[in-house]
C-alpha cells in the first residue's frame, strides 16, 4: 500500500526531524502537537498535495508515529507521498468539506479522542494561514474540559531554519533553475515588450528547469511591476507595452520538490538618471559588503544595523526589513516567518541557514530590487545563485 | 494621487456592490464589517496586490467609505488599484509583520478607535484563510469592552456568487485563456513526453493568453496526475516520462483580471480498458444530462440527486461534491466556498451564478475527471468553455 515511492529524503532524516519537533514539544510540555501549516506538514510527513485549500491537520503525539487527517479524496495522495503507515492516514468525509454547518475539525477532535491522546495540552498553530479561527473553536469546544490548548506557532517553523545537506541540494537545484528563469527574463524585458509575454516565457523556464529538472509550482508567481508600478513591489504584470525610459523589477522564486529560491533584478530600459543609477551603486555596494559582514554568530539586529549605517551615510533610507529565512514553501510565502533582517531581531544566526536579502527600494514613484538568496558556512555567507549583481540597463 | 487607472470596474458597479454589503450588514445588525479574505477585499475596493501574506484589512462601516489597512510597503499597491480616496489607505508600519511579538491588528484595532466607531457589533471573516486565531485574539483582546465581535464569514462571499456582465465578460475572457490552455496540453500529452516540460508549456499559454489578452496568476497551478496518481486529484507533476497506457487528468484554470474559469479533462494514451472506457462515456453523459436538468430555481440538493440516480443506475458513486461556485479567486483556490452541489445543499440556483460541475471519479488506482464550468442563464445552463466534452484518447 504505502510505496513511499515520491519521498525526497530517506527515512532517516523524517526520524531526525521528529525527534527534534519532539524535543521541542517536551520543552513546551505538550502532548500533541497539531501542525496545520503544509509547509510543516511536509517537512515532517512528505504530504505534498495542492489540498490545503480545506482543512487538513498532522496530528504528532510525543510517543508514537504522527497521524495524517484529511479530506477523503487526497486519502491517496497521502498513501503516494508520505512515509506514514496506512493506519495513520486518516479521512474525513466530503460533507464536512465547507460547509457552514459542520466542520472538519470536529472529526479531527474525535480522532485525538479515539487515539486516547487526553487529557493533554495540545500545542497550535495559531498564527497559521490555513488554520482559521473557526477551525480553532471548533476544536476547542468539542475539547472543552478534555485538553487545553496553546500556541505552538514557532516550533516547526524555527527547527526548518537551519537545513540539512540534502535541503540544501534541492534549494540548489532551486537555486539554477531561478538562475535560468531570471537570465530569460532579463533577456526578454525590452521597450516593445509585452508584460504578459515576458511573463509567459519565465513561467515556462521555471518549470522547464534546467537539464531534465523541472521546477514544481512555486509559492509565488513571478512579480514584474514597471514604470511607477515599481514603487509597489506586489503588484505583478499588465497587459501593457514595456517602455523605454521605464525600469523593471523581475521579482522571481524557482521550487524543487518544494524547496525555493528567491531573486530580485531589476533591469532599467534605457538610461536611468544619475540618482538612479548612484541608487543602484550605492544599494549593490552596501549589499556586498553585507554578504561579507554576514557569518555564524551575528544577529540579525547586527547585519540591519551594518546596512542601516552604510545606507544612512549614502542617504538611503529603509523603512522596511531587509531580509528573511527561506526554504520549504506552499502559496502564499517563500518566506519562513521566523527571523526577519531587522533591528531589534536577536536571532543568532548559524551554519546552515539560507536567507532572502532583500534590500529592495521603494520610493514615491519609483522602486528598484536587487538581491540575493544565501547560505551561512562557517567561512561567511555564500550566495547560492549567480546572476550579476548590478542594475541592468538595456539596450 | 489617486489615479484609479487600473480599476477593472466602473465607479457605479463598486457602489452597487457596498450598498449591497451594507443592506446584508443591516440585516445581522453589523456597524463595522472587517474583511480579510482578499478576494472580498478586491470585490469591494479593487485591491489587487500579492500582499495577502502578511495582515491586511478592507474595513466597512454602515456608512462612509471603506478603510483600507496594509503593509507601509503596500500602501503605493492600494493607491495604484483601488478606488478609495487616499485618506482612506491607512498603512501599518513594517515592525509589525511577522512578528513573534507584535501583531499588525494591534494597528487595525486602534484605527477602528480612531475613526470613532465604537462601541459598536464588528463582523469578522473567522472561516478566511489570511485571517489567523492570533488575528482575531489580538483584535479581541484589544477592543475588549469597547466592540462584540461574531462570524460575518458568509456575507460578502454570497453575494459575489452572483455576477454582473461586466464580471461574466472577464469570466468569458478567461475561458478563452483556459481553452487554449487546454487544447495545448492535449496536443502535448503523448507517452514519451516529460511531465514537466508539458506542463512549462501550459504555464505559458496561461499567462500568453488569446490574441494580446494575457492571463494573470491563477489561484492553482495546472495540476496533472497521471497513472495511478490520477486516484488523486490533488497531486501534480513530476519529472517522469509519459507512458503508453496511463491516464492523464489534466485540471487548469485561467485568470483574467482575477476572474477564473476552470476545467478539467483526462486523456487516455493509449487504449483504455472497457470498463474505464464506459465510465467515461457514462460519466460525460451524465454531466450533459444534468446540465441540460440545472435552470434558475433548481436546489444544490437536486442537482445532486439527479445525478446521483443516474449514476447509480451506471453503477458510479461518488462520495465528494458535484460542484461548487467559482469566480474572483486567489490562492489557494478559485472555489468561492459559499454553495455546494451536493445533498442536504438546499441553495436555490439563480441567473447569473457560476458553476463548475466536476464529477470527479477517484478510485484506488485510477481516476477520471471531466468537468464543464457553466453560467446559469433564463435558459438554462450554457458552458462557458468549448473543449469536446468527451475522454481523449491518444494516439
Amino acid at each position: 500500500m504505502n510505496t513511499g515511492r515520491s519521498l525526497p529524503f530517506p527515512q532517516e532524516e523524517y526520524g531526525v526531524r521528529l525527534e527534534t519537533v519532539r524535543a521541542a514539544m517536551s520543552d513546551s510540555g505538550l502532548d500533541v502537537l497539531a501542525i496545520t501549516d503544509p509547509c510543516n506538514i511536509f517537512y515532517l510527513s512528505g504530504y505534498d498535495a495542492w489540498s490545503f485549500y480545506v482543512d487538513q491537520a498532522l496530528l504528532v503525539p510525543l510517543a508514537g508515529d504522527p497521524v495524517w487527517v484529511g479530506r477523503e479524496m487526497d486519502h491517496r495522495a497521502a498513501i503516494e507521498t508520505t512515509w506514514l503507515h496506512p493506519d495513520q492516514l486518516v479521512a474525513y468525509p466530503d460533507s464536512l468539506v465547507q460547509s457552514f454547518e459542520r466542520h472538519p475539525m470536529e472529526f479531527v477532535s474525535d480522532e485525538i479522542i479515539r487515539r486516547g491522546w487526553l487529557p493533554s495540552l495540545i500545542g497550535l498553530e495559531l498564527d497559521g494561514y490555513f488554520f482559521s479561527p473557526r477551525a480553532r473553536d471548533v476544536l476547542a469546544s468539542q475539547l472543552a474540559g478534555k485538553a487545553q490548548m496553546v500556541d505552538a506557532s514557532g516550533i516547526v517553523r524555527w527547527i526548518r531554519s537551519v537545513k540539512s545537506p540534502a535541503e540544501l541540494s534541492y534549494i540548489s537545484e532551486a537555486a539554477r533553475i531561478v538562475e535560468g528563469a531570471m537570465n530569460r527574463a532579463i533577456e526578454l524585458v525590452r521597450p516593445g515588450a509585452r508584460q504578459s509575454e515576458v511573463v509567459a516565457e519565465v513561467y515556462r523556464e521555471q518549470i522547464r528547469g534546467v537539464a531534465g529538472t523541472g521546477g514544481q509550482y512555486t509559492s509565488t508567481p513571478p512579480l514584474m511591476p514597471s514604470g511607477s508600478r515599481t514603487a509597489a513591489p506586489h503588484l505583478s504584470w499588465t497587459d501593457e507595452i514595456l517602455q523605454d525610459g521605464q525600469p523593471v523589477t523581475i521579482e522571481l522564486v524557482a521550487s524543487r520538490l518544494r524547496y525555493h529560491a528567491p531573486l530580485a533584478r531589476t533591469v532599467f530600459l534605457g538610461r536611468p538618471s544619475t540618482k538612479y543609477r548612484q541608487t543602484a551603486e550605492s544599494a549593490v555596494q552596501i549589499l556586498t559588503e553585507t554578504i561579507g559582514y554576514v557569518k555564524p554568530g551575528v544577529t540579525c539586529d547586527e547585519v540591519a544595523r551594518f546596512w542601516d549605517e552604510r545606507a544612512a551615510r549614502r542617504g538611503i533610507v529603509k523603512s522596511s526589513r531587509l531580509g528573511y529565512s527561506f526554504g520549504i514553501a506552499y502559496p502564499p510565502t517563500f518566506g519562513e516567518r521566523t527571523l526577519s533582517v531587522r533591528r531589534g531581531d536577536s536571532t543568532i544566526l548559524q551554519e546552515n541557514m539560507t536567507l532572502h536579502l532583500i534590500p529592495g527600494i521603494w520610493e514615491e514613484d519609483w522602486g528598484l530590487t536587487i538581491s540575493e538568496s544565501i547560505l551561512i558556512t562557517p567561512e561567511g555567507a555564500k550566495p547560492v545563485c549567480s546572476v550579476p549583481r548590478r542594475l541592468i540597463t538595456k539596450p
